[in-house]
């Protein structure tokens, strides 16, 4: 089995495409992790924000949770309808194409993108990051880890959606658990104890208030909250990975997710709130998360707690699967669309969009190299791309009802224009919020993106143009190339060479170029004897030899001139160079080679100019024993092998004329 | 100009060799600064291990000193005859390879090359750590300063040894003169004072003693003093780089070069005993170079201070030098005996072994790379790959006058048999007081650089033996090959690909794979119009067009079956395929293409089987204006395009039958 069939798995064919499909249980840890996870990062960042307020922050979470969770249920709505109205996927990218245009489209497909791209880096290192800190002795290595995680997410990926979905689902469902179990814990507690429960461990006590609220406090506040939202997006995007019905699918999962995530969000709001607990400022010795006060709290440091901070860690991290499934869609239908090269739309190996993924996989590694494997930066970036792209996808569904029309679409209309509103403002107070913690690269990186997106369509469509033919093709009488075949020494794999040569074209230059002249065989002296008589005895056509000598030591310089003037002298003939390729068994013989052949193709192919064809004769170290290739076998001969000549006797020519 | 251009110069024709050849005055700072450089470091390396003796290591320094110039003089002794019988170059390795064999050449030559290798990482991350230490705010930048000055010393080098040499003289003799001054000064102050000068700024004083001389002390001091003496083998190794009389040039170098270095180590050891001026512990605060000390105690810290401290630190640097010149050579004498690539042979643009020269770029900046910048734990390993080359190349000499006999052979025999015990003896004294610090990596490395050269020349000999021929060509009837012409959408780019198949062969097979069934066009409903009419009209054969189905979305693997199948059914023919190859205008359009024709050219290379022949056809954009290359032009279109037709009507077709 070779190293591809075992990561990767065997090869699945077209037809067993469907069964390749996923359902809402699946669905959740394939497509919802991003979102789940923003539960245990979200309502935290918020509460970070109010430290200042002391022990008032507590009165303020609620109702932010509050104002989040219904704009999530907005965009739940709107993406619910998007859903059945876009069976194909790719989410507001789709919604914006077909209603708002090409450049809002690609806006939207941009900060998708880039959206996906952070959420791999952030998740990975997020979850690096807790596991280090729990092991500070893996300090050194968190890079190295980080790469290790992204290889492994990348290989899981590659593997095809079912094994993703059976992989990850227990560490999901498990997270879900032990939140849920907390917060029914949490919740019979504070109901026995008339609303003041006894935490089992106390948090850490709020500081003291150095600051009022002020709006503009509550509205970054609120802006942090909503990176709560991103990669909620991700199940409009991968509607064709479900199973047939698979918009009802598609609408289930992510019912069942955004249902999750606001009982969680909600549940994490009450229980601060009841239990006294807020921020700790993060980055400082005596740092702890929102979620680990919590459970300590709720059920106490015993074997629980424990599991749910291993469960939560565990989904940090896999949260960066949501990219690995929507990255390769959203580049899939920008491929089919002509805005970026073909191969992202080929579903690969095991049906899924294996150059998407690769690249996924590069510009991650790229983006934690260039961190050190630090991305606390970049987590501010988040919300603008997710939050452009809701907004975006929102003003579509405006357009879609309009034109739908009826009372239903007058309704939704109305629905889809408050979504709209009110993500766009959070959009501006998130990007004001944020510009200068590094919001400012998504005005780098988005733009950037959306360039290259139409740049390549407009490269391909000039390219379309240029070689497109709509006339029947031109037929004249062929002239046959003129053939020229470089030699240093004079060899069987030379001898092969020739023969092909001499099989297309009756002229034929072999070119011997002196750039090492202490190296070269002195061919005029064993031209004639070894080349010109056998050839002219079988009545063939003989090749010419000519040598030039090179006074700089190129071998390419003279060789390229020289076929440049064949190709002036012969202006109707293609010129092909035939250069040898010698094949060796292991790959590591080619560190022994000078690699010359390759450097002659390339100059020849680039700037040899359209009449200079390269032909590439490769030559196995096996091929000793064969008879030789291209010549025809004559009657006798064939009689004579089959009355009993062995093995080595076919070394010597068969077929003589 | 090209950037190469500016960053080479202009490529130097062969004819002007011998202007390029250096004299003794070049031929210091190119084949020196790794001998003189050590002046800064051996006897420092031999008083830091004193260092425990305190004060009392004083009195040992002279007489270690001078062991060390004695073995030194042998070893100039022994290299003077090897310049004048090897004026080929290549020292060690050509005095073992003639007089001892071919597994001691090699295990020279491997010592050498590892020598070479660990003097640039050393000689770089040593003058680039002076700096860093003068200026703290540079320490982030360590590495990338020492990749800097790899890249610059390697520019440097490429361009040529009159370059190097021009460039390299005034540092070196700078840094001569400044100790030559410094050392006169002291001296004449010393017999001024009756043997007690007064230091200008007093040495740090000595520590207390903490041991009294042991015999394995003072060899230990002595093998780390022995480190003063590599880099002398280099002027033997580049013999013809001088210019005639090269043996005489070369030889007047070697004694310029021992006769300043043996100046200035008994200058040091002089100067170090009247100071009292002794070791500081390397690495903690307080640190300073026993060359800082002595100049400062001679003329004081004034501007003499920094101008000689500057040439110092900028000879250091530069030392790495002396491997550019050496390992290049070493190099291209193993690969003209054939146990490296022939690359290294040739010489290339501006007539120095560039082939080398980037080799051991490539590997310093691997070694500079994976220790972060710091190699001062590979300075103990230095000596070994020194004494052993030494070792070796005396033993030979010791050989060559016993089969040249005589007089003047006995007498010079047994100087280099003392002198090869000695260095012998030495070197195990270093590799045993140096095992645990390191050396132990030389007995990798060596062991290793020799198995690969024996495996480079087996293959290399394998492979000759496999290709050579030696009887007259096999000529017989050749068949024309098959052609496969592999077509995506029938476009310009593809019918130039047909015609040139076509030109070739009457055998052509236009073969569509159906990998991605969405975006193929529909072959079968145009061909007929598109091409067969217009051939069948102008009576040519017709190309044959097969569809294949590829169930597992492959485009490689169904279309290297079927060429599999057509060269087992033909198998007495080439079956050629021609792979079309869009040229662009920009490199980075490169990064739009779906490489999916270099895939198949590899594997059709690599796993066609010997009847494969791959061809590929470039089509540039502006070959749309072009008439179409292949077609004879008839007379009758000559005429007519001759009467005053223009640019735009050649695009019809030309010369139709």
């Amino acid at each position: 089995m070779s190293l591809r069939s075992f990561l990767l798995g065997r090869p699945i064919p077209n037809g067993e495409e469907e069964e390749q499909k996923i359902g809402p249980l699946s669905g959740i840890p394939v497509l919802g992790l991003d979102a789940l996870a923003s539960a245990a990062y979200g309502p935290e960042a918020a509460l970070t924000l109010l430290l200042v307020l002391g022990a008032a922050s507590l009165h303020y979470i609620g109702p932010l949770m509050v104002a989040i969770v219904a704009l999530l249920l907005v965009v739940q709505f709107s993406y619910r309808q998007t859903i059945a109205a876009y069976p194909d996927g790719g989410g507001s990218y789709s919604v914006a194409r077909e209603n708002l245009g090409t450049k809002p489209s690609l806006l939207a497909a941009s900060a998708l993108m880039f959206d996906y791209l952070l959420n791999v880096a952030v998740a990975i290192s997020a979850g690096v990051g807790a596991l280090v800190s729990a092991v500070p002795a893996l300090f050194p290595f968190m890079l190295l880890l980080c790469l290790a995680l992204l290889a492994l997410l990348t290989v899981v990926n590659l593997r095809g959606i079912r094994t993703t979905g059976a992989l990850f689902m227990s560490p999901t469902y498990l997270f879900v658990g032990c939140l849920g179990i907390t917060f029914a814990v949490g919740l019979v507690k504070t109901l026995a104890a008339h609303g003041h429960p006894q935490a089992v461990v106390a948090p850490p006590p709020l500081p003291a208030s150095t600051a009022t609220a002020s709006l503009w406090l509550l509205a970054h506040a609120f802006a942090n909250g909503c990176t709560a939202m991103t990669g909620v997006e991700a199940v409009s995007n991968g509607v064709p990975l479900f199973r047939e019905p698979r918009t009802r699918n598609a609408q289930r999962t992510l019912a069942a997710i955004i249902g999750i995530l606001v009982t969680l969000l909600l549940g994490e709001a009450w229980l601060c709130h009841t239990y006294g607990i807020g921020a700790t400022p993060p980055g400082r010795p005596g740092y702890q998360s929102v979620l680990s006060q919590l459970v300590a709290a709720v059920a106490g440091r015993g074997v629980f707690y424990y599991v749910s901070i291993g469960a939560i860690v565990t989904v940090l991290c896999l949260s960066a699967n949501t990219s690995f499934a929507g990255f390769p869609r959203i580049c899939r239908l920008l491929a089919l669309d002509g805005y970026l090269p073909a191969g992202f739309a080929h579903s690969g190996r095991r049906l899924v969009y294996s150059t998407g993924i690769i690249v996924l996989s590069l510009l991650s590694a790229a983006l934690l190299i260039a961190f050190g494997g630090v991305t606390d930066r970049l987590i501010p970036l988040f919300a603008v791309g997710a939050l452009s792209a809701f907004t975006l996808s929102q003003a579509g569904m405006v357009q879609h009802w309009r034109r739908m029309g009826g009372d239903k679409g007058r309704r939704y209309r109305w629905v889809n224009g408050v979504g709209a509103a009110a993500t766009a403002v959070t959009l501006c107070v998130v990007a004001v919020a944020k510009f200068t913690e590094g919001a400012w690269l998504t005005f780098i990186f988005i733009p950037l993106t959306y360039t290259l997106l139409r740049g390549t369509r407009a490269h391909q469509a000039r390219v379309a143009s240029v070689i497109s033919v709509d006339k029947p093709m031109e037929a004249g009488t062929l002239e046959p190339p003129v053939v020229v075949v470089p030699i240093k020494h004079l060899d069987q794999m030379v001898e092969k060479g020739l023969r092909f040569a001499m099989s297309i074209s009756s002229e034929v230059h072999a070119v011997q170029v002196r750039a090492h002249p202490e190296e070269c065989e002195n061919l005029e002296a064993r031209w004639p004897a070894q080349v010109e008589q056998p050839l002219r005895t079988a009545g063939q056509p003989v090749p010419k030899l000519v040598v030039l000598q090179s006074s700089y030591r190129s071998l390419v310089d003279p060789l390229l001139g020289y076929v440049r003037g064949l190709a002036a002298a012969h202006p109707n003939r293609f010129v092909a160079v035939l250069v040898p390729e010698f094949i060796e068994r292991r790959w590591y013989h080619y560190i022994l080679h000078s690699h010359t052949a390759t450097l002659l193709k390339m100059m020849l192919l680039f700037r040899g100019g359209p009449q200079v064809v390269v032909i590439n004769a490769p030559w196995y170290l096996r091929e000793r024993r064969r008879r030789p290739v291209g010549i025809a076998t004559s009657p006798r001969t064939a009689r004579s092998r089959a009355s009993g000549r062995r093995r080595g006797s076919t070394r010597s020519p068969a077929g003589l004329a």
